[in-house]
Order: C-alpha cells, then sequence, then structure tokens
C-alpha cells in the first residue's frame, strides 16, 4: 500500500494509470503526449512496476505496459472504509444530539 | 491530490487517519499506541495538516484533531474512475472476443 500510493502521489504517474486504464500501451504511446524525455518515462515507470500497479512485456522491440488493478482496488477500499467510518462517527453524533439512541433495547 | 497521497503513503500516517475517521483526538491521544517520539508524530500530523485531511484546534494546552473527508474522497473517486475505467475495457474486449457488439446500431 505504501508503495501504491507513493507511485500515484505524482501527476504524470497518474497520467499514465489514466491511460493504461483505457487499455494496453507501448511504452513510446505513453510517452507521446508527455511533457518529458523517455528515458523520464521510463523511470516513472520503472517505479508502477515496482508497486505492482503496471506490468509490461517485451516482443521484439516493443515493450507493452498494461495496468493491474489490485492495487487500485486496494488502496480504494481502504480510502472507502476510513470514509465510511467517519460517515458512522457523524450519524452517532447526530443521534446523540437528537436524543435518538440506537444503541439501547427498550426503555425501563 | 499529490499531498494528499503522499500523506497517505506512510503506515504511520494512515494509522493516524484510521483512529480520527472513529473521531476526533488529542495529539497525545494519537501519540499514545505509535512507537514513536511525540515529535515524530507532530511532524506526521503536520504532513496530514498540510495535506488537508486533517485540521486542528488548541484549547488551553491541548489540541485536537479531525478528519477532514474531503481529500479521502477525492482521491477514492479518482480511483474508482481509473478502476471502473479498466472494467469497462475488459468487458469490450469480451464483447470483442464472443462477437457482441454493443457499439452498432440494427444490423445490415
Amino acid at each position: 500500500m505504501d508503495r501504491v500510493l507513493h507511485a500515484l502521489a505524482d501527476p504524470t504517474r497518474r497520467a499514465i494509470v489514466e491511460r493504461l486504464a483505457r487499455g494496453p500501451a507501448s511504452v513510446s504511446e505513453l510517452a507521446r503526449p508527455l511533457p518529458m524525455s523517455l528515458a523520464a518515462v521510463v523511470q516513472h515507470l520503472q517505479v508502477l512496476e515496482a508497486s505492482g500497479l503496471v506490468n509490461s512485456t517485451k516482443v521484439g522491440r516493443v515493450r507493452t505496459c498494461r495496468l493491474e488493478p489490485a492495487g487500485l482496488r486496494a488502496a480504494e477500499d481502504w480510502l472507502h472504509g476510513q470514509r465510511t467510518a467517519w460517515e458512522r462517527g457523524l450519524d452517532r453524533l447526530g443521534d446523540l444530539l437528537t436524543g435518538d439512541d440506537h444503541q439501547g433495547g427498550e426503555p425501563r
């Protein structure tokens, strides 16, 4: 999770993930819209591969990159869990303020 | 988004967010379960505050920290968007392989 979130904390690497989410692409296709050298793109791809978010295969002279969605899913699940825990806390606070007690059973 | 994801790429800072998702806490409450100095915890809190994920208010000698969920939500939405784009791509590939064409209108 550290590596996934670190990899995604960079706008170029997020742009690469956004492109790969639409389908596999070669390294040169990934580099074309990016305002940097091919070497810089390759370095970003190495960070993405080390995080497990991207894999690549080389056929002849063409390296094709693919998104591996498991890391995205794990990060999304963690974020969702924290946000829903926070919202449940708000609901409990609301119940306290309105005197509506979902915790108790029958009144005594 | 860069700052939010960078802030969350550290396990201590994720532990602090998990605690704050359950409700506000003082700095000393946040520090108690963490195996590090209070100064180190304060540094982590500064990164979380700079990212907008946490805010804090000081009353007397007690600083109370609260989660600000907007950054979590933005990151979750981005991750969700990429994952669903990827899944739609898989669906299109499946349609191509099975010869089921959702793109066309009536056959001619």
